[in-house]
């Protein structure tokens, strides 16, 4: 095993993993005796028993309300698909990182030998006085959607399935500023969504929520459209939503005269379907590592193109939103996060940009500090006016 | 809300528990996207890829196999008792301090929303793949042996109740050195143990597998002996195997005579029965925050006396144990802890002491910088003899 792990380590992604990428640290010192009866026993027990009467203080005096679950069971992990909670276990790890790295926020991966929902929400209950919020993550859909709208309604602190709603937030914010640069309101827009997984449903919620003009959605059979066969219920409940002219169809077709494509599939999209899109188009080719179209390909006709790359310009990284929006929440120990909330996240991530905007800059570098601030600040003061905020 | 906590910050405890005691940290750096590459997509995947194919390179390339979970349901939290998850954390959090203070040992604290045998056997079951061991915690008798039993079935990691055999780890190390510095083998003694909850019943335990001559086991309800009336199938077990002499009435009447008491029951028991024990005796009054009888009381009539109090000579204290036994079983990954490592524990810990034993040190100092290493190299050196180690 040595030699085979000295190998594995040429490659210096598995050198940097050796041993993992976290460690818990104690915040006070225990140098001796007197500090370990105010840290342990006697002196803990008199925070306990004041928690014991009065169960709120439980977010003043543990950890609790700074520290987030990144719960996976492993079933959708990257590009990789289902492999598993061991093997999903470094992605996890690299999540809280990024949660501590970019927005001060512990968090715990927590990988789960269980696929079931029924298992999963109740598993991710009985965990819940442990943390302040539930970041799920790599979860396969269409499980994904009833894990979080279950675990919502049971827990009163947040819970996010970040391959929605992050990547939604950040295509928001993308889309704003693309809309902006080319003089046009998301009212005006006519999308086209590759992809009806965890993102592509959360970006169509999110864009029909903001506004946008018309949206057809393709999942790998075509196009969604009401009556359509094979469709499960989020499905169903999407056709109803979009796709306004009844289109149906390859997203090739509908393509046609479109002003934006949002590439969330693993698909790939043709040259021709690209050229075919209305002047001034707006090309997202999100899947990773390959993108629908090569943006090279894409910059040909699109104005203004973006991927999920970080070697080309315009990359949708979520690492732009998750962050911000739990440190907005848990700062004001929010008991969910609203739509409104997220929507005020992509606002105050495409006002980042501000009158900077250009084709190759309509969103913010992972690495500009002044986004997270920005984030957490529109999302605790979105809280606090939905009425979800307890501080 | 704010005044009252400024009230409470009077109290230099809470002061110390603002905002918890425990924090993640990144082991690496994330500076710029050639770290995020490594550390995140899109290195990571290959990481991820190579686990997948490989489970076991999960211990080399995450940080389970150096992160044990401290879980408990709140229900026997200190002597307060069941004030449930929320209120446990802070004994949790502590716990996870002293983990890596003393033993280097990261540790995450998980307080749980259920009670259930089957409930609790089965959340901690599915978290297993992101932990390298299970540090059961607080959860009371006689549920936590079961709980601990069908874990340790199901689990190839070590699963280890502290309240049970981290006792029982320390008071057998101490029982040694007493019995050494008065003279006597341990298969002469005859010793008294008052409390068949959790520690109780473990030190009762550790000390038939170490050959004591014999013991009496007390409840609330009187001495255990087989088919004494309300006894649970622990007791019925541990009736069996102890109390040669068929004693039967208190705690006090089996002390007349007796050369050891451990006091593991909140119960008091009077000078009189103390001054009535034999010659010699060794008196382990631990009970907390009030010894079953006061150490100086104690010590009128005994050779050796131990508390489990920070303020008198000979503190019985579990983190003597818990942070070695765990650090050795990390350290060669085994997958469960045997009797054996216990007792090498406890003899590794008796050790320490050395020549240098004498009535107010039979036990060292839980800042003796001596102590997690000698009890971390005797439970490794264990686990490889006992065939449990996988490295």
């Amino acid at each position: 095993m040595t030699a085979s792990l000295e190998a594995l380590d040429l490659d210096p992604a598995f050198a940097l993993h050796r041993g993992g990428k976290l460690e818990i640290r104690s915040t006070i010192p225990v140098r001796n005796a007197d500090d370990l009866a105010l840290a342990y026993t006697p002196g803990v027990a008199r925070v306990c028993s004041a928690i014991a009467d009065n169960p709120e203080l439980a977010q003043d005096y543990t950890w609790t309300s700074n520290v987030v679950a990144v719960v996976s069971d492993g079933t959708a992990v990257l590009g990789l698909g289902d492999i598993g909670p061991a093997a999903a276990m470094p992605v996890m790890e690299g999540k809280a990182l990024l949660f501590k790295e970019f927005g001060g926020v512990d968090s715990v991966p927590i990988c789960l030998a269980c696929t079931g929902v029924d298992e999963i929400v109740e598993t991710v209950a009985r965990l819940a006085p442990s943390f302040g919020g539930i970041n799920l993550e790599d979860i396969s859909a269409p499980r994904c959607f009833e894990i979080e709208e279950r675990l919502r309604a049971l827990l009163s602190i947040p819970v996010f399935h970040d391959d929605q709603h992050g990547t939604a937030i950040v295509v928001l914010a993308a889309l704003r500023n693309a809309a902006r640069l080319t003089g046009r309101p998301l009212s005006e827009l006519r999308a086209v969504v590759a992809g009806a997984g965890a993102s592509g449903v959360a970006v169509t919620r999110i864009l029909v929520n903001a506004g946008i003009g018309d949206i057809a959605v393709a999942d790998s059979k075509g196009l969604l459209f009401e009556g359509r066969e094979g469709m499960n219920p989020i499905k169903d409940a999407l056709a109803r939503d979009t796709n306004r002219r009844g289109l149906k169809g390859s997203t090739e077709q509908a393509l046609a005269g479109a002003d934006v494509f949002i590439g969330l599939s693993g698909a790939t999209v043709s040259e021709a379907a690209i050229a075919g899109m209305a002047a001034g188009s707006i090309v997202f080719a999100l899947s990773n590592p390959t993108p629908e179209v090569h943006p090279e390909v894409a910059a040909k006709y699109a104005r203004v193109v973006a991927t999920g790359r970080s070697d080309f310009p315009n990359q949708i990284n979520n690492v732009l939103a998750f962050p911000g929006v739990f440190r907005g929440a848990l700062d004001v120990r929010a008991t969910t996060i609203t739509e409104n909330m997220k929507v005020a996240a992509a606002i105050a991530l495409a006002d980042v940009v501000g009158d900077e905007v250009a084709a190759d800059y309509v969103i913010p570098s992972p690495f500009d500090a002044r986004v997270a601030p920005a984030v957490t600040a529109a999302v605790a003061g979105q809280a606090r006016l939905d009425g979800v905020a307890r501080k």
